[in-house]
């Protein structure tokens, strides 16, 4: 996609009439906009032909709003795997619903698309200030969660039973995917009901957004297995520590949880290639140097080195190579064959980071991207995510969201602080 | 200050001629500028006369550098109170010199500015490698620190029969201008003698600096503060848990503790003002409906309210009235003499806070500011901090950084957040 | 109270028909005994003439119980200052009442004593294994607590009126004082009420009782505090941390903190006498060598050198002087007067400290101490609280838990650890 | 081994007949002994005929002792896994050995064994004050460590040429086997050498030692763990979380973890046969009413289910069958055939949980530790281990240690409380 094919605009589901009964602060109106572009030359060479910038529409309360509180029904899902702060979200929808707008019924779908199907008979359950109390502090999700994709009329037939207005759906790249496609329903039917995204992606992959919620907690996690990593490859001779973290397609949290942990070696992701013959050599080489090592690797890593597998699991991901577990026993094998012995530790700590509780800067943020998933709702936005950028909330066109993920570019700024805080070879080929 | 007179030109000491010996990584070109302005309206405006964006110059290496890593003795001070990180960035510093340019030489001066002043006594450390191994992971700083200024003569006299060609300064604003008195002496000398600042304010208040290090780490602490007086405060009769978090002139970290922990019902910031009559008739009301209260109060709030003190501090920061002592005794004589017992418990968390060892954020934050320093200072870039806006690094003129304080907005996004986290009232007058 | 004279007999309420509906585990029989004597020596100069060996009542679930647990009702209550591990007991006390016995009714008291008496207002909860789920995650109590006593006849008044079988009071030497009262006017009435104490002191000084809940936790959080006055001290020229832990009559936290944390230079308690001028002699010179010091005082030590005050506070305790402002003064005057500039930095964290929740260890103590609470008080014991003793559980009769405070021997073990630690002299006087 | 045949006497190298220059603390008797019964039942059927009870010689520093410290050199080594607070005890050792007794050469061997062994090459640390410094904040040993026997000939060569007076060995049960051999081999050559054994396990499994250092941790640790695997389980339909824990022959970890998380609700140890027809039917029982579930397994329960292996790892450990790979293929198989979609969830933490730094309650455990160590081996005993019994620090001659594994009664306290809390059935076959 050129930037010059871009185009943020969001549908809205009509026109606001109602003065919005929120308590306090300051409304945003529509011309509020967040520039896409952040360096001049950017910009400058976007708007040369004298167009107007690049905008994403701010996120924000709206002085006006389209649904009545007073009868307005919502209801919030939560799919695919967990992350940490899914629960200060629904929380921070259900209290800016009650206390900010003055909404009073808003029903939790249990277990994914899955409780939205009634097939499966899954009960929804009533989301108060009560019900959600201290939920945050827990990780998971209250709701529970699926995998994979249901039959989208029937989702459609469930919310316009229920005469739900705005369905809030946390989830990742398949689940807005499948948003997309309720919305697309929703408008063949003519209902008047919006569908507001709020993009769950621990590997922080969503195209057009800058972070996205758990991923500063998933970095924290990650530090504390690097360390213990670190702990048993520098307590043997020629000891190596092998932490496999997440990163399906981009190495984000690889890359981060090394800036944050100086003792990783090596960090490996979807983003760079690398051959095994030329990593094993430079493996090589700093064992017999400094007798031991630590390597991070991405979950997407060196997809090309193993051999093809073609399935894929209920959300539609093409199911990965493990990279950790080739590696680990290219790693055994290479060195066993060089007569040389290695102590090799493997950490695969994906499911203790996942459920982890969101650390404080993650719980703020998500309080407010709960809040501004409401204000968007509220007003009648729909098929869109609530997306940040810059450092400032937006909305986000799902088609964008969902047309191709984020990576870390590997002339960055992001990867030149990684190869400077690894000293680890720009090439490893 | 006016937008349009704005200048963010950053000195330098002369023309770049040495090819960069890094290793890796993309070279930032001059002409790489991050746009000051993020939303499309205040860009149109600024522009509106045809001028060209505002923009700050980015960080990062450059193709060709000012000094001959050779020969260069380079210097690292810290200064005023510590905050999470300075470790870190100290590290970070000295890794970049020796790993990325071939620097052999950098000197610690210790106890801050007193440490460059020879009539102290104090021998600054040799810092390699090895000496800064493993220092990250504790909090303080290894150079020691003080307050307030020292004779700018003598300080140049120290940096000049040391042959110091960078002098990297860790403080907050009185240290930064301390730097620029420096940097202008410098000048006055000819020397060819660059100084980089890195600003240091767990308070997060320098201007045109979007994020400084240490900030969050604070955030993470202070929420762990919070949880505890939310304890005491629910768990007796009109219960009332007081926090005193840090903000001489900024309440960002009590606004952001807050939007971290949704237990605080009354948020206190310097830049809002308050009456003592209209917070206690709303805090008696609450108390009478809910039983307790959590209340966290920034140390610059409520200025007005207490009697002048005109003394200042040793960093020559104007002495503070207590708050946090003031509110206490206010609020138990307003009960005691409207005949209600209640139970207040007061936590003053200041130094736990500010001596945590930083979190995985800050750390890979102060790596990468520390590679920026390093960078910024090789290409002879002087009088000037490295800064963060938009979520890049900038260069920016000290002059700019100590010009005035960042503070919240009470019409913005943030402090809308707060109250719509605490549901506390716009006003409490 | 001289060995000879002590019997740990315990108070049942009458013999135990009812065969116990206990699912699983081995019966402790009546002649099940913990031995009172650890050393070989002890033990044959007690039973030099012959006598049995003096010994504890083992807790454990009796194979008859005293209660039919159909038509039981319990009742618990906290009382005093909170507590690491509160929720922990009184959820394991609900789930023990209601999984391993049966019984159904389970009333939670509001706010310590004032919640047995009918004046107060308090309604009590009522407590089931829903209500308490997840309740051990969070620091103080649910029901609430309050100081000071209340009258003994009220509250038997409202024990009898609510029909209360066994009152579990979970409290320090104050609470357990009153309950003892209780206890006695309940056999003046003749009731079938039982009432079963659960100490309850952060500083671990029940007598009798080798180990309180809590205090672990109390520990691992002192640790973290001494680590921060560490770190200012550390930083700065004449740098002193001066942190001031629980401890009115037992230097316990005191010692086993600075066993936990080889950073304090002096550990002041209660138990052993120092004075100031030998105190701030020692540490002037340390000063001199060494640049800094860190310092840990119990609340209660050094109460001699201050001025008496005579007022006591709502549990009876006598008010103490304040140790660590005192101390803090001192040393300023001290080293002032001798033109020494020092950097102290004073860190009160008492009630961060007590509202930490459980920590593994406290919280799998509390589980075992809150089951074996309910199997005394359903066998019918009253009148005793559950102590521990060399590691196993033990039932105390009250009178010997206030007889007196347990305090750390200066010729002891625990001490002669931390002089070994930190090198203090056993003298400062 | 009957309680009859029981003899806890300690060997020594010789008289002791230097003054002790400990500056402090009170000296330790040899009549200073502690009981090993803890029950009057016990104690009075083991003296029934009119002996003597039963006794460990107390640990503790002794007023004359046999090494004369201004000659004495020592020798430090670490072997086996890592465990938390190797550091602790190794800095602990090296501390007292200067500070309290004045020695001045303290090596540390690398690499376990293998550093003791000339061929391997690994030349020993010089081991002072300042090399351990601040070590006991990082997990793992600063010596590094490795599994298995070496010749003891060789090692009793080492010690010999260095002149080592006293070893020091941290290690589990092979480890202080080894020790056993050393110390023989001393005898017969006649050599004024003494080895103290430091019993290092994780599963806490050293016989007539109450609790081994390191295992606290491991309970916090595994603790996070399993709130983990509750967060994956609770929030999937049919979600099960399947966490592996330590434990080779008892399930002290697994038990322990247990009591301070009531989130499991099926904890398998060694101790304890189950058939796997038996707990599958439970755990079908359960998902169809509660809809999740957590079992926690020790390493090595269940052994009798697996097909036979019978290699052995490097340390002469038998090579376990992995029962928690085991359990998951067996359930996942279960369900799936039996038409029952699960979504399972297995976690195997072992190489966190051992890496992480000490707590505070072990960081005090480990300090004494080192502390008694030494005491005892300055006080030339030799071919023991420091152990704890009731609460007390004791020696313990190392034949008696290696002479089985202790286990946790299944008919016992620990076991009920386990019962207690997760509710399972007592039999599960």
């Amino acid at each position: 996609m050129e930037d010059s094919d871009l185009d943020f605009t969001v549908e809205r589901l009509g026109e606001c009439h109602i003065p919005s009964p929120m308590p306090f602060g300051r409304f945003v109106s529509d011309s509020d906009r967040i520039l896409y572009h952040g360096r001049v030359d950017d910009l400058q060479s976007f708007c040369a032909g004298g167009g107007t910038p690049l905008s994403f529409e701010a996120a924000g309360p709206r002085e006006r709003i389209f649904f009545d509180p007073q009868h307005l029904v919502c209801g919030i899902v939560t799919c695919g795997g967990i992350c940490p702060g899914l629960n200060d979200v629904i929380r921070a929808i259900v209290l800016s619903l009650f206390h900010h707008y003055g909404v009073r019924t808003v029903f939790g779908f249990r277990y994914g698309f899955e409780g939205i199907t009634s097939r499966h008979n899954h009960f929804p359950m009533l989301l108060t200030p009560e019900t959600v109390e201290g939920i945050h502090q827990k990780g998971g999700t209250i709701l529970g969660s699926s995998r994979g994709p249901q039959d989208v009329g029937e989702m459609v037939d469930t919310l316009q039973s229920m005469e739900v207005g705005i369905l809030f759906a946390i989830g990742g790249d398949g689940t807005l995917k499948g948003v997309h496609e309720i919305a697309r329903e929703i408008g063949r039917r003519g209902l008047r009901t919006c569908v507001i995204g709020i993009p769950k992606t621990i590997d922080n992959d969503i195209r057009f957004v800058e972070e996205s919620f758990g991923f500063q907690t998933a970095i924290s996690e990650a530090r504390r297995v690097i360390s213990a990593a670190h702990c048993e490859a520098s307590g043997a001779r020629n000891g190596i520590g092998l932490v496999k973290l997440m990163g399906r397609q981009s190495g984000f949290i690889a890359a981060y949880a090394t800036l944050a942990n100086s003792d990783v070696n090596y960090c490996l992701v979807p983003e760079v290639p690398f051959t095994c013959e030329g990593f094993l050599e430079i493996l090589r080489k700093r064992l017999a140097e400094r007798g031991h090592a630590v390597i991070v690797v991405g979950e997407g890593a060196g997809q090309d080195l193993m051999d093809k597998v073609s399935s894929s699991d209920a959300s539609g991901n093409v199911r990965l190579g493990d990279i950790g577990l080739f590696l680990r026993d290219r790693i055994c094998d290479y060195f066993s064959s060089n007569g040389i012995k290695v102590n090799l530790k493997y950490i695969d700590p994906s499911y203790t980071i996942r459920s982890t509780p969101a650390n404080a800067r993650d719980s703020a943020f998500c309080l407010l991207l709960g809040h501004y998933a409401v204000h968007a709702g509220m007003a009648g936005r729909t098929d869109m995510v609530v997306g940040t950028w810059k450092n400032e909330f937006t909305h986000l066109p799902i088609c964008y969201a969902v047309s191709g993920r984020k990576q870390l570019d590997p002339d960055g700024r992001l990867w030149s602080g990684v190869l400077g805080s690894t000293g680890q070879p720009r090439e490893m080929t």
